[in-house]
């Protein structure tokens, strides 16, 4: 089995639907939806777990987890597709302008002062 | 502005919670859930716009929606770090057997075939 | 089969976990990922529908959307008891301060201006 | 401020949305991605907590959280509303289905056996 890189997942998830005449389908606004449904699907896995749990999947756990996983990779891959968006480039973006949002100094050990990350 | 590649992104997340002292939060239950949020922060900016529109979105909402994409790989990223899994394989993986499940010639153009993908 | 009304819904909600023994599980942090979760499986049943396939669902298809409501209505429940808030109470109070936040002459027609309702 | 009965709330909300124009927008597709962003901001309000401190919340918060709430009830009825569903019946239902698919004896202190409730 191969082993893509963000680009060949786009285009093997674009040709995916291509092939399936699925592109109708697809408009930001259902794929935003159906990436939220499979975010809540992985969620569902942790629900009734404690933190520690979580932590300790069982392989039978954490395989479904990893399932889980790549669905909301791949709904996201085709979601910046469609809307031209480099994925990379604007987690880095964000990545860097959290950390000027939440300085070291202000923000140690607090849950409180974030929400984003 | 650097642009990380998915390994370099890991490690960025990595650094940023040690630094601030989050680590603490960050049981792949809770990240899960953070996931969550924020795909639906995503579809919030969908919510009431119709395809055609999510289709073509205005500079400054396709600029709010890419943040939201971006939070929630990053988000991705760092729960895929906690459990120690392999995105791009999972989901390369994940592509190939969906492959399998939805043939081409009994799966064209529609939607009731599917769930997943 | 007996139709209870929202206060005997929610002892026998209560009931049905205390026999159980699922008390346990049902912290409002865990309920309130139930209900995102329960929230998300409705939402699939529309995912792929046009907004004018969701106003005519066929009978099979609304039959499994009114399951999705009443998981929906009753982790809500639930929740409601374990914080002791009073649903009908909230739900009024919130709608009477959306009809100032949002004064008709300054809505008409215009999904902009709300994210709330 | 008057507290409205479930058949209140809900011709309480059609007006709301009738004399703003919004029912043009109230699709069921869309009033159920709005239900399911609603929820991810209750679950927003306790993805940091432990579970011990999501069962203590200070007045604050659970003014917030009970606000969250009362948004997801209205969404939820609205969406009834449209689909000519009664939230109480189908509800009620549910707990009398589930309690035929969760017995007592085999059920007991175990959350692995179970998704919905």
């Amino acid at each position: 089995m191969n082993t893509y890189d963000l680009s060949q997942l786009r285009d093997a998830l674009r040709k995916f639907a291509e092939e399936r005449d699925w592109d109708q389908y697809h408009s930001p606004k259902n794929l935003a939806s159906a990436l939220a449904v499979e975010a809540a699907e992985l969620l569902e896995r942790f629900q009734w777990l404690t933190e520690d749990q979580s932590r300790n999947l069982a392989p039978d756990d954490l395989a479904k987890v990893r399932h889980e996983m790549a669905d909301v990779l791949n709904y996201l891959v085709r979601l910046a597709d469609k809307l031209d968006v480099n994925l990379l480039e604007a987690a880095s973006e964000k990545i860097q302008l959290n950390a000027q949002k939440y300085p070291v100094d202000k923000s140690r050990g607090s849950a409180k002062k974030y929400s984003d990350l």
